[in-house]
């Protein structure tokens, strides 16, 4: 772009981050032009009716259908892409990189599938790509990876990055509100959608995770080589359970490289109550990571909403701005293109939580705990409530192991449901507080 | 630079975080030159003594006790100052940016008091003065305030920012240190000095705030606009008084930008024991900033150290290699050469711990509460300890008020300590709670 002009934003979508980026370039026009150095103008907005009033933009805003007329247009040098979902974003953001546009996304879908492409074609290009708002909301952590954390060889990312899901936990947790409960008060508070699927079963968690993972790493990590678990199975006893045993339980996303390797994974886990990121509640995300230098640091803020995914829009774009005004960099994002073996999640070793209920019978206790035995699982605690000897009705039984294999429980969860003397299916939740 | 040979950097300093930055350039010369795109090569380093071994660094390294010999050379694109102090270190960095280098300095001392006039230097020069190791050791700070946030207008910064104090008073609140007892213990583990004075008087916190506030705000704050108090008179009972009413005891480093002007302050503050920086504890460090569309956003990590620190220069100086590879811009700075009123401290208004000794007779909380209310400052509670009914020693009194003007509070305080049933001095500590 040429450094005296306005600087042309086209922006594609008009939902509440597009209407929040538009009042901002229109509200702080003023100090957006004194810090970028240039003024911002409204090219264009993509919408999917040109007809519909839309009281939050300028009146006289160019309103289009067709999204050609932006991505290719003379007078737009950013794209602002804030549709969501993988197309038609994605063949958006595809079509600006090739007209020579820089592109600043929220969309996180589309990176955690498709980003390390992406990011090589605006290389090739010589355009920048920035990404600020797919992860986190408002909440720095992209520009902190890649630029102030670039001298570290990350080690380890874990984050509470999914808004939803850490609202409901915290209900269930502190109100021992049931999981329809606290998915009802979200969805009433504008926190979940009304499928909450892609939220829930951690599907959100898992594209954000893929997107640090792959920064933080320096090689490609997708959605698909991230495990998963969501939060539908959990229920008030395993909030008591947890609270009682000192754990709060959060939707975690973690990931490490160790040996040359990638181990990805979303679920619910029992994270230590003093551990920093047990600590998150609400809406709310944070994002821990561990590298050489640094050591640990740890990044807290909105993980969503209108105006702070704004706000990491807005970041994107003056630092593009600036860039390009001062000579035409672009800022500094890795190459991510090399491709690590990812580990499966049977390779993980951490402490397990255990619940299942089993008939109060002479010798259960036995063979319980003498399948763990044999499948090498070493057992730190076990809890059985007290049940009235001639009810006949299950007792619940929870045990809390050492760090074992996930292979191996798994093996030794199929031979205790396989037991006469077990009654349904164990349920098992990960545990995971940093220490041996 | 130019863009295809090494880049020269020259180190000014060899001590402990010197020593880091000798140390990864060579540890790491592989992916650092995969990273920014070009070798980095250490063309010097200034020295004390060169005759002195220097087991960290390359055998080969050119060692000078002249800094002209650097800052001006050829061979030199980058010059990394880490002596610390204020002279010859601004000297230096002058010379260096009149030169035409890019400068990456740790120090808050020279930031904190000529950072303003040496940017605009810089920036005259088109060349880059970063300085995120000057501010909260490796924790990403001043990066996500001018690039990632800079759509934001921040109102606030509030900060746990010095380790040293904050490892100190952790023990004092968690083990029940005495003062003298924590910092000698804080002198046996290497985090403070022989001489303690710029930690535990608030000094280096207050560098170290005027950065961040000149950043956040976009003007030109320097460390005496800051209004300081050290940690010197708190004792073991100001840590149970605030544990039994439900505070942690901090070094607040706070500043606001209100109707056009900044209130700085560092100070012992009473932090509500659920508010996020009153659970950062040991040497740990953490930035709070509010801003209009983020909202709220913290940023966590150790705060000192000499691998942290070399990570927030090696970040530094990684983003101008790769800025400048691309074509010469510099990363984003705003200008902050404005300059706003300060607000005194006397206009502050928060809720005040006042604890006090008063000879337990007849009439003595009447003449108490009889000054505070003629002041205009209204009790929140009153702690009165029992005393042996006839011991005639003076009985402890604590209390806290409501929100109440600093002015205000101060004229109480010296009326009360002329009251002749007040024994000795009052001690004032802030109560910083974020409620009305």
């Amino acid at each position: 772009m040429s450094t005296h002009e306005a600087v042309g934003v086209a922006l594609l979508g008009a939902g509440t981050v597009g209407t929040g980026v538009a009042q901002t370039l229109s509200g702080k026009a003023d100090e957006l032009t004194r810090y970028a150095g240039r003024p911002l103008r409204l090219s264009g907005v993509l919408v999917r009716d040109t007809a519909r009033k839309r009281p939050g933009f300028p009146p006289d805003v160019h309103l289009t259908n067709d999204p050609t007329t932006l991505t290719g247009a003379a007078d737009v040098d950013i794209v602002v892409e804030v549709m969501g979902g993988e197309q038609p974003a994605l063949g958006c953001i595809e079509a600006a990189l090739r007209s020579g546009k820089h592109v600043v996304t929220a969309n996180k879908q589309v990176m955690a599938l498709h980003g390390p492409e992406l990011l090589a074609l605006a290389a090739e290009r010589g355009v920048t790509l920035a990404f600020e708002a797919s992860v986190g909301g408002g909440i720095p952590i992209i520009g902190p990876l890649v630029r102030d954390l670039a001298g570290n060889r990350v080690t380890a990312v874990n984050a509470v990055i999914n808004g939803t899901t850490n609202y409901m936990l915290t209900r269930m947790a502190k109100q021992g509100a049931s999981y329809e409960d606290a998915l009802a008060e979200a969805q009433r508070n504008g926190y979940a959608e009304p499928d909450p699927s892609d939220d829930v079963d951690g599907r959100d968690a898992a594209y954000k995770l893929a997107i640090l993972s792959t920064l933080a790493f320096r090689c490609t990590v997708r959605e698909p080589d991230v495990y998963r678990e969501g939060i539908r199975d959990l229920d008030a006893a395993d909030f008591e359970y947890a609270h009682g045993l000192g754990y709060v339980i959060k939707l975690l996303a973690a990931s490490r490289l160790q040996d040359g390797a990638v181990q990805a994974r979303v679920y619910p886990a029992f994270l230590h109550e003093q551990y920093p990121l047990a600590k998150v509640d609400g809406v709310y995300n944070a994002v821990e990571l561990e590298g050489d230098l640094v050591g640990w640091a740890m990044f807290q803020g909105p993980g969503a909403g209108a105006a702070p995914t704004t706000s990491a829009v807005i970041g994107d774009v003056l630092s593009i701005v600036r860039a390009s005004t001062s000579g035409g960099a672009v800022p500094a994002y890795p190459d991510v293109r090399e491709r690590l073996p990812i580990l499966p999640v049977a390779e993980l070793e951490t402490k397990y939580y255990l619940r299942l209920r089993a008939y109060d019978k002479p010798g259960v206790m036995a063979q319980i705990t003498g399948v763990l035995g044999e499948m090498g699982v070493s057992l730190a605690s076990i809890i059985q409530k007290e049940v009235p000897e001639d009810a006949g009705t299950p007792a619940e039984v929870v045990i809390i192991t050492h760090k074992a294999r996930e292979s191996a429980v798994q093996e030794a969860v199929r031979k205790l449901e396989a037991l006469s003397v077990v009654y349904g299916q164990p349920k098992l939740v990960r545990i995971e507080d940093g220490s041996a």
